[in-house]
């Protein structure tokens, strides 16, 4: 029986690697990826050297295809995701039937952890419903974005009995969650923590995390979200795509 | 200058451990373990078997306290997590004091990942303020169970867009709360799910991840739940202590 693996490698540092998930990586026969285009030339740089590092001998191959295009017009966000999804559990399923062999091993390798705001879960499901290829799944969990955010601020993501809420950027368009006193972003390519102008509330924002490119910030985000917006915007220009999050935490008396 | 590292150790399977982490503990000296009574003798355990595993050579050693009581009633509960953490902060201070030399190394390992409902960090910021010991410090990020019990079901945390809420069971009194379709629970010693009673929200529970004693149940809650309660029971009961974490989502359309 073929086998789909779906590992988390953490987010960023490529030592943010998992026991588990090299064990996983060492018994890998293809990994697919998915071409950004040249922009995301890092990404896929990184993935390689994951590979490198921690596969012993060469028994493995990539096989690459290119990302489908996706309708990145805001009114049909959903809709535009599902069709990308659907698109790209087409390219997946070619290359799990066409380069995986009876009893082949297939990886995905998941940047942080499979399960949070990434679509690869949803595709094999996709794939599975279809029905048109037979394969056995696992999911690797890894390191997110939101520990590697944590950790490297040092900070807990919530207070003494406190909830956490994690939320896309997209719906952070009337600044601070009334209610809500600890909000971490993510898929944020706005800089909605500029509408946050409550001066009670600290940011805590990091990009490139656990990279040698790492930025770190924080302080009331009333006072220094402008700072962050042109670093942001500058290390855009300079590298050509930017991964980052951040925290929203409510000062308390 | 002494160090003190927060190693966050995964939650549950040794092999969650990252190569950051194992690079790190092996640079630790001295272990700080908090004994938590027979009960929890288990946990302890998996701490010496993470050290055994991962540590090359048998150039360290542990330090145990037994942990200081606990008011329990709910009455009190933030005054007493602080009152707790503050009387675990000078547990600390003294074994950093006292078991450290000028350039020792010293490790707390934390379930799962530090920034997730745990004190230590909280801890550690208190032994700063108190100034009484001087160390430097650093923290090494973990696989939380929010990302173990996911992999395990092999569900995406968030459906597209959608965000998540974080929650201790303490706060999920009149079940699901309004607005939110995913909500994730966590410290839950009195099975708050059960007062969930829409038929139309799915539980996905999860205790002892990653380990050899690992529970998993998924369904509709108001179906399930008694069944999750009893088999939690008994679990407890038979090994005289239980971690669990679940998933509520509504389901839609």
């Amino acid at each position: 029986m073929r086998k789909v693996l779906l590992i988390g490698v953490g987010a960023g540092d490529p030592d943010y690697v998992t026991v588990q998930a090299i064990k996983a990586l060492n018994t890998v026969d293809a990994f697919f990826l998915i071409d950004k285009g040249s922009s995301k030339d890092d990404l896929l740089a990184l993935r390689r050297e994951i590979c490198e590092r921690h596969i012993e001998g060469d028994g493995y191959r990539f096989v690459q295809a290119m990302d489908p295009e996706r309708d990145r017009t805001a009114e049909a966000y959903g809709d535009a995701v599902k069709d990308w999804h659907h698109r790209r559990a087409e390219i997946f399923e070619r290359m799990i039937a066409e380069e995986l062999g009876e009893d082949g091993v297939g990886a995905i390798l998941v940047w942080g952890d499979p399960s949070l705001y990434d679509g690869t879960i949803r595709i094999v499901e996709e794939l599975i419903e279809r029905g048109n290829v037979a394969f056995e799944w696992d999911v690797i969990p890894g390191v997110s974005s939101l520990h590697a955010l944590t950790a490297r601020h040092r900070i807990p993501l919530n207070r003494i009995g406190e909830p956490i809420h994690i939320t896309p950027g997209r719906l952070l368009t009337d600044g601070m969650p009334p209610g809500l006193d600890n909000v971490v972003v993510m898929l944020d390519g706005e800089c909605a923590f500029r509408k946050v102008t409550d001066p009670d509330v600290d940011i805590y924002w990091g990009a490139y995390l656990g990279t040698r490119d790492e930025m770190l910030f924080s302080g009331p985000v009333a006072e220094i979200g402008a700072q962050i917006e042109e670093a942001r915007a500058q290390a855009r220009e300079r590298k050509g795509w930017v991964m980052d999050t951040y925290l929203l935490r409510r000062r308390k008396g």
